[in-house]
């Protein structure tokens, strides 16, 4: 017998998921909700079987609940599964911090945070939305689940199982160090981006920055034409160590500028040759 | 009677311009100067018609002059070509700075500078030297010519004639407004590209970033893979310009860390929306 899956939030992530699995025959069915419309799309588009009119109503009967909202939205969708849960229902969530999802995952679903296992697909598009979805999403790339102490193992293995029908490569990552490591290679760059690309609209060059701008400052600013409020959330919700990825960046542009100001060419080589080694890395 | 041509400097640029005014038939010979192998590599390739000795010997008896070597080269190669240049040929560079490049054709050119027009073409490539020269390097792209007061219109009329071979787009810059825009637009984002991988290169997570980072972080670092001393003279040839963008970002990175330290949601969003409106207008 299938499992059947209810997703909560039914955008990119959650209806591409949808759309994956039951490509793959691995679901008997698919219930999914959304605060707005993405819900009905999603089930016009085939990716889910049926839009529930609440997050409870999609859970009930499930046997994996995937979380796909925003991280702000969370912990209001865990109060309402704790009661619709089944005994045996697996939770899992795509949110790109854990820390805060973990806490409120602790704090709202009683017993069942026992089965509950934080995860993090390393997947996404510019363009959000269910009417973005794309079964093949996920392939290819990787889904991160950090279990706890408190994670039942056998719930952890259950839902490995369950992704790897999206043609993802599921690894296990510590909660802690995955906040550390994304707010390192993702959510501070965001903000290094956004910083970048505000610095230069509000200076007095801005639309000669535009007519002369060439591949470089494209790339090295793309992630700041980003959502902003989605960022933001981010941002805040990992803040402790988005603020240590700051204070090192801060760090490192404060030495490139006393070199700059002081004429030190050995002190900048030192510095573009250390970073230029590292980044030659990242194939 | 087509003109002739030196190229001192031999590089990507240099090559790549005598492989492309070559096929279009614009110049009777194209003589080159390098001070490594590049000349050799280029007239090998085709690219040039003869690889002279010295930048006094390519110089003789050419219409046309490019310096395409990097800036720190260039006040030597100015003094050199002093005694070499006809009465009528026309020197032109290729710099990403121009305020020291015109001081040293100033003091270096004699009478000739009047016949000096400062250039720079917005092409170029991670793959540098004559082995990487592609004759259609320049194909719709910019190339800026930043002529002075004391510049013939003559001698910048006929550049860009012949510049207009290479398919570029010929346009005039004010050699001030060019070193501030280029500032802001590439050599300062250098400077954050290289600040942000060197922060990460030496956090105590360099090892995890390179393993679980993706697009975004690749396209936010890349040009941190760019030449560490090619990027440290730019910077500091171009160091006023650079400074005054610096001072930009960081004001606006210090917003963003004040709104995350205080928790301000409205504050990030005001300053993320300003970035994200600018950026995406850079289609």
């Amino acid at each position: 017998m299938k499992p059947s899956l209810a997703v909560l939030g039914c955008g990119l992530i959650g209806a591409s998921l949808g759309a994956a699995l039951k490509r793959a025959g691995a679901v008997s069915r698919v219930a999914g909700y959304s605060r707005g419309d993405d819900a009905r799309i999603a089930r016009d588009a085939g990716h889910v079987d049926v839009a529930c009119a609440s997050a409870a109503e999609a859970a009930v009967g499930a046997d994996f609940v995937v979380v796909a909202a925003p991280v702000p939205a969370m912990p209001a969708l865990f109060a309402q599964l704790r009661d619709a849960l089944g005994a045996h229902a697996i939770v899992t969530d795509c949110g790109s911090t854990k820390h805060s999802v973990i806490e409120a995952a602790r704090r709202e679903l009683g017993d069942a945070f026992a089965r509950f296992v934080p995860g993090h697909p390393i997947a996404g598009s510019e363009r959000g939305g269910a009417q973005s979805a794309d079964p093949d999403l996920f392939r290819n790339r990787r889904w991160l689940l950090c279990p706890l102490e408190a994670t039942r193992p056998d719930a952890c293995d259950s839902l490995a199982r369950l992704l790897e029908a999206t043609g993802a490569r599921i690894a296990t990552l510590d909660p802690a160090l995955h906040d550390q490591v994304f707010a390192e290679v993702s959510h501070w760059p965001h903000a290094v981006a956004f910083a970048l690309s505000a610095a230069i609209a509000g200076g007095g060059l801005a639309e000669e920055a535009l007519d002369f701008s060439g591949a470089g400052l494209r790339d090295t600013t793309r992630i700041g034409a980003s959502s902003p409020a989605l960022w933001a959330d981010i941002l805040l919700d990992n803040r402790a160590a988005c603020l240590a990825s700051a204070a090192r960046f801060r760090a490192s542009t404060e030495a490139i500028v006393t070199a700059l100001e002081a004429g030190d060419r050995d002190a900048l080589v030192a510095i573009f040759a250390a970073a230029s080694r590292w980044r030659n890395r990242l194939a």
